[in-house]
């Protein structure tokens, strides 16, 4: 926890006071091993960031007097749609895509996405939004991704790809691609990776229609998790 | 498992024919669904890779008329020093490492490394090597990549380090760098990545005086399992 995010409900009325007494508190008592004085980075959630000086620290609760100086850092200007993976996967890539910026992310039905997880509690939105902030807390940000989830490809496809990808520079990772990603592109970007095993040629085609271009990353096959931060490094 | 790594031992005396009975079995027959007659992809560990045809897939084993044909994909020109994470963070590191295509991985003790951590099963030769053989096995590569630990700091930085880094480019990932992290190069590289908390001005004071420059990737600091894929995939 590089962040300690706070909410506005944190705060005590009408004061720059907040008053912890959740995980964050346990935290910054056991881990960061804080105690009176130490000045600790802050956020707002959706907001500016800043330090947090310690006030009080009991056995019950902290208590940190705010003051919020700066922006949070630049959102990567991109919108990733992944085939959604399996559980385990699903949270991984939710913390790693949060921590390295990303603002907007689909996760959509393929072929290969097997049926059952999109049964996951880990879809549940109180669950989602836990990796996303752990993701924020890591990396010194505020702002938390918005995240949708499309369970039925062929509409998502039809209605609403083609809005999504005006204007930016649309990406398939496609491990039998001929193009390799190009690297250090100074645009907006909508980067799509597909489900173990892939996407089908069918939906490789119907990306490619729409204007999609398949690009590898060498020819190993990564696993979404490890391909997620891999293709940003190297986009951004 | 989008590559199903063979022993010799798996060879049935004088024949291109495997027996396998253990967790590539069960994942070939439940996992795959694969029946008599498919062809898979198969790989000797430290050898070649090729495909595997299934001969007989009973309630008990399957066997496979083996054949390789290639060469497993080039390794990276990196040798990895990773202060060593906490176990569940190690785990994942080592297997997307693996998958990335490292051959060697030092994880040393640094200031800001838990003592404890050294004491994790999660260290134990044989489970070690199964995260490695998990990234071996999705990225489709045979040789396991050399991993050395290193509890003491000192000694490794004096007696080992000048050596590993001679031919190289020694870059040391730290949030606080000045300097981007370049993109693209095309030499042998050795990456140093510190602890949760980051190397102490020491100890990145010593690493400079040695050769090394430190680098950032962005002002966004990243767990070391994020970091690892963004940091090979930028500069590869």
């Amino acid at each position: 926890m590089n962040l300690i995010l706070l909410a506005q409900t944190d705060f005590i009325k009408s004061t720059a006071r907040v008053r912890l007494d959740d995980r964050r508190y346990l935290h910054i008592r056991d881990i960061h091993r804080a105690k009176e004085g130490d000045e600790l980075s802050v956020g707002l959630i959706g907001g500016r960031i800043g330090t947090g000086k310690i006030a009080s620290l009991t056995g019950e609760a902290i208590e940190m007097d705010i003051s919020f100086t700066l922006q949070p850092p630049a959102p990567l200007p991109v919108t990733l749609i992944l085939a959604l993976p399996r559980p385990n996967i699903l949270r991984r890539t939710l913390q790693s895509a949060s921590a390295m910026g990303v603002k907007k992310i689909f996760f959509i039905h393929s072929n290969r996405v097997e049926k059952s997880f999109w049964l996951s509690p880990a879809l549940h939105p109180e669950k989602i939004q836990e990796q996303l902030i752990l993701g924020l807390e890591q990396c010194r940000d505020t702002v938390l991704p918005d995240i949708q989830l499309r369970e039925k490809f062929k509409p998502f496809l039809e209605d609403e790809l083609p809005g999504l990808i005006r204007g930016t520079r649309a990406l398939v990772a496609h491990p039998q691609a001929s193009e390799e990603c190009p690297r250090d592109i100074r645009q907006p970007v909508t980067l799509m990776i597909g489900p173990e095993g892939g996407f089908i040629p069918y939906e490789i085609k119907k990306l490619t229609e729409l204007g999609f271009t398949p690009v590898n990353l060498g020819n190993r096959i990564l696993r979404v998790d490890t391909a997620v931060p891999a293709l940003l490094a190297r986009l951004f």
